[in-house]
């Protein structure tokens, strides 16, 4: 046991931290976080009934959902859904947990991030990091060598979360991939075109889509004279561009990565880049740059995506962007990024919002992201049978942060139901005219809704049709009764009129489908 | 290291029984599992490369579900949640992982099936095990005192899975409940409408919706002279009654539980009616149960639910039957439980089809269960606070076996995409044209393909048509261009005509808004 006394001081001082937060009106999730810690040391204290000592909250790094938040989080994945849906991709799902070893090997230094599951004798088991590895594994168990899916799911990271921004240790992925070997940099094309239509449809605000290849920044690497085992370590480096002025990313190459200061120079100039179609011809010519195969094999790559994004006409969004480095180790061709450029709707403070691409260096703003990954699939297959894959991973979590943020802002309530109708009477002992009235509708399809009460007041009837959004009330008395009628309200306008038994459900469909 | 020969020897013996089960034609899932075995057994006895050694399959119990599968799922899925919606329900989300002390002393002796995770430092957590506890304690750490909400999402029982038989260790489960203090059996008819108008749609062929209440049980139990530490272990055997015939289920309660024969008798007695709310009244003047405070309450109850549930008009389908006990411990009140009556859809041999009802005493054909809880809630709420809730569980694993057995016996192909119509060319170097046109498709909404090769045959554009289910072909050649019009071929019927490039949104969507 411990010292009760040490428990009671600390439960002092974080009663403070919490009162100080309070009074200082910091956000609802950094007081929750801090009135969690609270209520643990008070647990560990106990109680003097034994009866109600445990901890009532979820897991570290988690959080439910709410109504509100999931009416936000299904309009998002309608339009997602709706988006891979047009371009004709199936879905899969696989387990939440994988085995162990399956996940072995695939995320580096990432890997102490990933949950076990306890040995409760059986396999050992981790529950996924993200949907990708699955994918491969999939696609290797089930010998396909071509797909084109869509998977959304949940996967789990046990990082140090970062709740107040949105950070979370379980969060979702969204993920769109095209396995198969096919002619050059179409479906990477449709990657881009899919990024584009989405974030176009959401409305979330301006947005670039950076575009690279791994291969140019090897051949970059390569020529710029940094040795062939420094390469990850320096593209790592450069992948801080978004995060860093380059003259820290710069100290960072030469000190710490005992980079040669003429080879950094050089990398700088490169780097620093940007442009579209024109700027790969350029650097096909470049005296240094055309020198290594790497590099022109990308730029050409370049060049033919640039094609087809014309045709697709997205290019107005779409930037080659030599500084787009990207984490992951799996990557071997074609790399992007798509990042809002509009500072207002997706503030710095957020910056790390997107928990989902928390290894895929997120800059600010950053809310879609993935690459070509032609070797995965053959880490996985007895005999190294590969299959190309190129893929993207929308934000999702950042998305519903920014969309949870626009609802609290707009003056529009948010409906966490569709009822479309509440079946309502002024009178008394009309309970079961009420039911009647609802079955008519629920059989026709009508969404609706009845109080639980025998007798209940029309004024709590209609504050609930008010705080829910519902639009209609169908009113009941004995006159109605008597005259075969329905007096339908319009909440909104406070009209009413008599609507005859027969003609309600045409009426209502008529008043709702306008909505 | 295990020794070699041994683990050879293994392997040959293995091998064999994959062979006899390929020759016996067993069920895939069957030859699957033998395949898994076999393959962890050449996993121990490693390679010569050392290189691909692991074992490339799911987690024991666990499956992937592939893109027909989850076509399936969908349709099952949009079903269930429109007729949440018609009833104006909200849905929540939780993590997938609890407090471990939130789980603790909820399951009695399925306790031992939750899987927890590893203590890799932090909170000690687990798996959710059902739907029903996290939603007890979000009502709780919430203070929430009414609420109507819907939650489907995975939970987890270390469970000896029968995957032949469709059980699994990870499964759906489908949840709708109302929490609130109500008039009462309101609420409790509106769950058994639900599950009408839900089995109903599904078409799973003919059911019934048993019904019961925990007091008459208790009520019965102590009339009959059962000694009250005797209750619990008695509702159990008395479950049994599904599966097994009265006399063994009289035996158990004699010689196993050290029942009186005449009490068991009696037990016997009741246990076998079965009725309407006519059964309800003849039992409010039977001079035994009549005696019981409990039990009259409970039949008073049975009674005005099937008066509301004459005007939700589903009384063709409900029955009381006494001999419904249900296993959870949590439920207070009135319980109910769905059962297909078609041998032909439900084959005894799927009987424990439904994993999502493991524990809920699943009968041959049962698809969903529930009743009401009024105490679970209070167990979280620091001071004890009750909400009253009742709620039922679609047990959908069993829906979809059926659906797809339905799928599989049916000439209906199952499409696993919505695309309405592939872009094709018979000629050659028109990929840029096809790409401009499934372009303008996508930016007008339309569900459409182009195949990823510069110069694919028109053979296999429309071989792939033919395979996945695309009604439209809109086929580009050069004099196609030259007149602006496009070939829009029918797939089934295989008519072909000449659209002009303006009309073609309008006759695309004409053509698959008849499907």
């Amino acid at each position: 046991m411990e010292d009760k006394a040490q428990i009671q001081e600390a439960i002092k001082v974080q009663g403070e931290v919490v009162r100080k937060l309070k009074s200082e009106k910091a956000s609802k999730e950094q007081i929750d976080e801090e009135v969690a810690k609270l209520l643990e040391l008070k647990a560990r204290l106990g109680g003097d009934d034994g009866k109600h000592q445990f901890v009532l909250k979820t897991a570290k790094g988690t959080r439910d959902y709410n109504p509100k938040q999931m009416a936000i989080r299904e309009k998002v994945f309608n339009t997602i859904v709706s988006c891979f849906k047009r371009h004709g991709a199936e879905t899969i799902d696989t387990p939440v947990f994988e085995l162990k070893e399956t996940l072995t090997g695939k995320y580096g230094e990432d890997s102490k991030l990933i949950y076990d599951l306890k040995d409760q004798g059986g396999e050992l088991l981790s529950l996924r990091y993200d949907l990708t590895v699955p994918f491969a594994r999939y696609l290797a168990m089930n010998k396909i060598s071509n797909i084109k899916r869509y998977h959304i799911a949940k996967v789990y990271r046990r990082d140090n979360p970062a709740m107040t921004r949105g950070r979370y240790r379980e969060f979702y992925q969204c993920d769109f991939d095209i396995a198969g070997q096919y002619d050059g940099m179409i479906p990477d094309a449709e990657c881009l075109k899919i990024v584009h239509e989405i974030l176009s449809e959401l409305d979330l605000g301006d947005f670039r889509i950076k575009v690279n290849d791994r291969r140019i920044l090897d051949g970059m690497f390569a020529v710029c004279g940094v040795p062939d085992d420094k390469f990850r370590t320096i593209c790592s480096t450069v992948d801080k561009l978004d995060k860093m002025p380059w003259e820290d990313v710069k100290k960072e190459m030469v000190n710490e990565k005992g980079l040669s200061e003429e080879a950094a120079d050089q990398i700088g100039e490169y780097v620093s880049m940007q442009g579209g179609m024109d700027l790969a011809e350029r650097l096909l010519q470049d005296p240094k740059m055309s020198q290594s195969k790497l590099a022109t094999a990308g730029l050409s790559d370049i060049k033919l995506l640039f094609s087809y994004l014309q045709l697709f006409q997205v290019t107005d969004k779409v930037v080659f962007d030599l500084s787009l480095a990207r984490g992951l180790d799996y990557y071997t061709g074609i790399i992007y990024e798509a990042v809002l450029t509009q500072a207002g709707v997706a503030p710095v403070a957020n910056e790390a919002q997107n928990g989902a691409n928390s290894e895929e260096s997120v800059s600010v703003g950053s809310v879609a992201g993935g690459g070509r990954y032609d070797g995965l699939v053959g880490m996985f297959d007895p005999k190294g049978r590969k299959v190309p894959c190129v893929g993207v991973s929308i934000g999702i979590e950042r998305i519903f942060s920014i969309m949870e943020q626009k609802a609290e802002a707009s003056a529009e309530k948010v409906r966490t139901t569709e009822v479309q109708v509440m079946v309502a009477s002024a009178q008394k002992n009309l309970l079961e005219e009420r039911l009647r009235l609802v079955t008519e509708l629920w059989n026709a399809d009508i969404k609706a809704e009845v109080m639980y009460k025998k007798n209940p007041k029309l004024l709590s009837q209609l504050q609930h049709c008010e705080e829910s959004g519902i639009p209609l009330v169908a009113i009941l008395g004995e006159q109605e009764l008597k005259d075969g009628v329905v007096k339908l309200r319009v909440v909104a306008t406070r009209e009413e009129i008599d609507i005859s038994r027969a003609d309600l459900i045409s009426e209502i469909r008529r008043r709702t489908s306008e909505a």
